[in-house]
């Protein structure tokens, strides 16, 4: 609080966490497991809200960096794994010819719609109420420092409301460059919402009637529910798709990955970062990639995801309390029913910290590779205390 | 090509450099050494583009950041080296209470902005004609994908006109929230160009006058100059102080240093990043300042630059070859006289390449702690011949 203005900040601001129950620094972290200053250990289920999936210190990750970095890291020039991580992308993404690397998530959510813009000589970009994509100004939800102007061009329109946007494009049929969305919806304070039936096909079907970009920001969701883009679960393709996060298992890193159509807009975009090449979080992230192919990880993060929270709705059956379970089990979340204030969610989180079990109150939960049988089964022993203490409030 | 769209991309352009002379993948780099995937080796004045300031793979650095990925780097929290570099640079900088953490410059300039017009409550950011502050839709000097719009609120004037920043001041006296500048001119394609006596000085006492924030744009400068940020040199103390590049010897990290008086407004401007609190580069940052801190280093690269440059000087003129060398002897650039198109400067960069010596033809140079007085001698027995080269044209 001394030397940084309000103190930790961001997504990790212990604002959000429940006052005197979570740490507000970390020692050490390996496999699931993290630990804090103080020397209290937990079962983590927010992955450093993402990044980390196939585990902290994986040693197939770490072992592939150690031998880059012995080489080369930040440089005048990338290195071969430059084009072999977008040569990857390439071969994994349906419908992909093209990858590029930035730093953040922002990074390459704001590069998609300048390629969009380019593309289509279009100005208006559409996004869903509330979704995040990122703190760049046009979409920066806290407007402190930020200007009106700055999202100017920017629609909304309601998550699984096809009618509303089919509404914008009649509006405006040859003025909307982008349509930008998550593959389910994952705002901070409120439960998850997967697509409806035909949601995500028809937003693919009404962009590419009228020539709109259909832009996926994958940045919190990818690598956790389909190896190709997650909106693949739903069989569709858009034409960019964003990654960061979970992209190196920790290392930083942002992607953007492009259909063929959009390779001369995204060479025109000048784009660029002191450190968008480093090498070192290019070879992680073929490493991580590698590790979530040949241990079939996407699958066992589902089946470890499903373990915990069907463990949670029993437990929470048990203790005679209504819970509502949202989201993908990769990334689950779990609110109290009525509880609007988020009260309960904040006593549950405070009370599973208290037993050694890591989740957060108002913003979804992570489930990796990492998370063995035996761990979600010693998380569930730290919930069931943590569901009473909620009861007996 | 292939994967990449246009290949390689921003500042690492090979259409930047000489066509046929220089390399485009890196194979590895140690001290001021790189080598290129063919095998070839090349004493290196590019420096990664700034970040590389104590050696490629220096070993204190190094190790400090092992030491602290076997324990944690990307998590749920930040670890204390987050305090530790905050407060580091509070006590480093003149005139500072505070510091925040992102990953690219961009990150730290757009965020200076945010915070002042947060603080001021003004909107208008005066910049230098043509200065580089990143690819942010306000700044972005290529306007492929970027809206008009985007920049309505941006005013510019050129370096070193004291009497033109004045005039939009006084056109608009309580709508400028901040002027932002880097402590010496460094655009490309264009000498070097230095501070006027007063000039700095002038712009912190207008900024001052009219109530509006000092920003200095230290991401390509930083930690070559002054250890308390640049403008240090010319006793200039600016508000916001935005630092990238060599901040953590090739590590990404940029950070955000700034005064009481921005304090608030900079706990509300709303910013985060997947990786702003990753622990590595901030233990890598520690190390750094404390490297060059013992070693007395940025007193070793001006010696270095200048060696270099006065040795080009004489070479040069044996070789009656006209030249302009400018910029501070840490962050060089020699450019030919009436070589407006560069050709020269390309043949020669291009001769230097062949020749084991990589420097650019349009982009300033940047000298390192790691550059002995024998690896100079060793680049200027390859630069001898490069001006005969240049001279035989």
């Amino acid at each position: 609080m001394r030397v940084v203005p309000g103190g930790i900040y961001g997504h990790q601001s212990p604002a959000l966490l429940t006052r005197g129950h979570f740490p507000h620094f970390l020692e050490s972290a390996h496999g699931c497991r993290i630990r804090d200053v103080d020397g209290n250990e937990y079962i983590d289920f927010m992955c450093a809200y993402g990044p980390m999936v196939v585990g902290y210190g994986n040693a197939e990750v770490e072992s592939a960096a150690a031998e880059q970095r012995a080489r080369c890291d930040t440089g005048n020039l990338p290195s071969p794994v430059f084009v072999e991580l977008a040569e990857r992308f390439v071969s994994l993404t349906p419908g992909s010819a093209w990858a590029t690397f930035g730093k953040n998530g922002s990074d390459v959510c704001t590069w998609a719609i300048a390629i969009a813009r380019k593309a289509t000589g279009r100005d208006i970009v559409v996004k869903v109420d509330g979704a995040y994509h990122g703190v760049h100004d046009w979409c920066n939800a806290i407007r402190h420092g930020f200007l009106e102007s700055d999202r100017a061009a920017i629609r909304s329109f309601p998550w699984n409301d096809l009618d509303a946007l089919s509404r914008l494009f009649a509006d405006a049929p040859s003025a909307i460059a982008a349509v930008i969305i998550t593959p389910f919806r994952h705002d901070v304070f409120a439960d998850l919402e997967m697509a409806a039936p035909g949601f995500l096909e028809g937003v693919r079907e009404i962009t590419e009637r009228y020539g709109a970009t259909m832009i996926v920001d994958d940045v919190r969701a990818g690598f956790r529910l389909h190896i190709g883009g997650s909106t693949q679960l739903w069989g569709v393709t858009p034409d960019l798709l964003a990654y960061s996060k979970a992209l190196a298992n920790g290392y930083p890193l942002s992607a953007l990955v492009g259909c063929e159509r959009l390779r001369q807009a995204a060479g025109e975009v000048f784009v660029t970062g002191s450190f968008f090449t480093q090498s070192v979080p290019l070879r992680a992230a073929l490493a991580t990639l590698d590790v979530l192919e040949k241990t079939d990880a996407i699958a066992r993060i589902d089946r470890a995801g499903r373990r915990f929270t069907d463990g949670l709705c029993a437990q929470a059956a048990l203790a005679n309390l209504e819970v509502t379970v949202s989201g993908p089990p990769a990334i689950p979340f779990m609110t109290f029913v009525g509880d609007t204030k988020f009260r309960m969610s904040r006593a549950f989180a405070g009370a599973c910290a208290d037993h050694g079990v890591f989740l957060h109150p108002t913003h979804n939960w992570f489930v990796s590779a990492a998370h063995s049988d035996a761990d979600i089964d010693a998380a569930l022993a730290a919930t069931e205390p943590a569901f009473h203490a909620v009861a007996k409030r």
